[in-house]
């Protein structure tokens, strides 16, 4: 019985109870051993030292779209993708036991998690917003020192580890709110039922380059679910694209990549995986 | 003689001698009439009421890239682009009358301007860095209350307005620093000389589609400056596609945007006007 062996250790950004540590959970299972990252940064340089076997990143939210930063980290730091996964964003209101709707006076969390509650500030104009580091954070705080008139907004999760009482559920204006995270790992490792592949590349800079470029997927009929585009250090108005490829990588797909291979400037692949959209996404109540 | 005439009431973000008044003096010149706005809300806004006659935006930067929220922005206003310029972003250390290298012991600016000097400061620990709402607010800030001990980082011409005295120049890290912004209007109108197009569609979800879309453009020699794919609410992991199309909108370039029309499920033109690109870039010190 080598049961430690078992345990993966996974790099997030934020406290536990954090989004990303639901994330993990989602995608990990029981297993997780988490290594929380007070920035991003941290949690690549946790991953390229070896503190924790894969990080785990938001790559883009649906309302408000790509998370950029974390395409340009994943670029530079040499990392690959091994997995993903959605979660629906729901914010709960907590506060500390023995406190109610009735008690509370002011309402802490991340600028992000506040934003995406306006109507529930609306409806409760007494309420003071405070701005805090982390949604998770903010539980942990008001937990160790807080008062009954004081609130976070996190999720469910957070309440459960900190003890915290849940007051209110689904606080978010558009529940349409969901987060893909990247499972990514220092060494590539293509998953068993890997039907997505993730890669940048460059160009030309000459009328129809990127139609060029596309066309090896078109006459193929292979999907496309993402194309993103980031601009070049030191070539003002140059783009680098990030290109997300459905289907077997062994397959269409595979061959197509190939081809864009000797069309592009410069290619890499970053992962190839199990499609993270196509299931279920989980609720984070 | 009917001078009033001939001034255009142009709306910015920011306080005069922030980048964007630097880039209306650019392109509106001696006629320019300044409509300062606190925020990029309250900018549209001001286009929307009349309050301005034109507003001028960021919207990209050749280090961070596409400032998505403003092509969101742009797309909900019903604005229209009628102009462009790039300027080359120089950041400015300004003092008070009297201070000097010396006497300076803090260094106030807009946390982005603060971030593309870290070379400056960290050459020079003892200096304090302070977060402030804006760049030539800071200077503004600095002339009315200020001490020799404190100093601001912002354009050249925030110091010439509010009396600050140039103590440096060139402070950023990465001389390829580069921002363009668009001139926008409440209704169209086509500049003479205009040889770029601005345009947002959304396309049937299949395969090939996006490549059909752009072969409008291959197929006549049509050149691409940029493509930028942002997120559709209520329908998570779509996407609405932004493109600026080179050449003449009476040309070849007009007749792939009418060729797309039929392609695209949604398609709105936002505007011709001349390429701001193609000109030697102010520097804006």
């Amino acid at each position: 019985m080598r049961t430690e062996e078992s345990r993966l250790k996974v790099a997030i950004q934020g406290e536990p109870g954090a989004f990303s540590h639901v994330a993990a959970k989602e995608l990990v299972g029981s297993g997780l051993e988490l290594v929380p990252c007070p920035s991003f940064d941290a949690l690549f340089a946790a991953l390229e030292a070896g503190a924790a076997e894969r990080a785990l990143v938001p790559i883009e939210n649906s309302l408000h779209g790509s998370i950029h930063e974390n395409y340009d980290r994943l670029r530079a730091a040499d990392a690959h993708i091994v997995g993903e996964v959605q979660l629906r964003v729901s914010h709960c209101l907590i506060g500390r036991p023995g406190s109610s709707l009735a008690t509370i006076r002011s309402v802490a969390s991340h600028a992000v998690a506040l934003s995406q509650c306006r109507r529930f500030f609306a409806d409760r104009p007494e309420l003071e917003r405070v701005v805090a580091y982390d949604t998770a954070g903010s539980v942990k705080d008001l937990l160790q020192g807080g008062l009954v008139t004081q609130a976070a907004i996190a999720s469910r999760l957070a309440a459960e580890l900190y003890g915290g009482k849940l007051l209110l559920e689904g606080l978010e204006d558009d529940p349409q709110n969901y987060t893909r995270f990247l499972l990514l790992a220092k060494e590539p490792r293509v998953a068993r039922g890997a039907d997505k592949t993730s890669l940048v590349f460059t160009l030309q800079n000459r009328p129809g380059a990127l139609h060029e470029a596309l066309g090896v997927f078109a006459r193929r009929g292979v999907d496309l679910s993402k194309l993103e585009s980031r601009p070049l250090r030191g070539k003002p108005w140059q783009y680098a694209f990030y290109l997300d490829v459905l289907g077997d990588p062994a397959g269409p797909a595979g061959e197509a990549l190939a081809e864009l291979r000797h069309l592009a400037a410069d290619l890499r692949l970053l992962g190839s995986y199990v499609d993270g959209l196509r299931a279920i996404p989980a609720v984070v109540g």
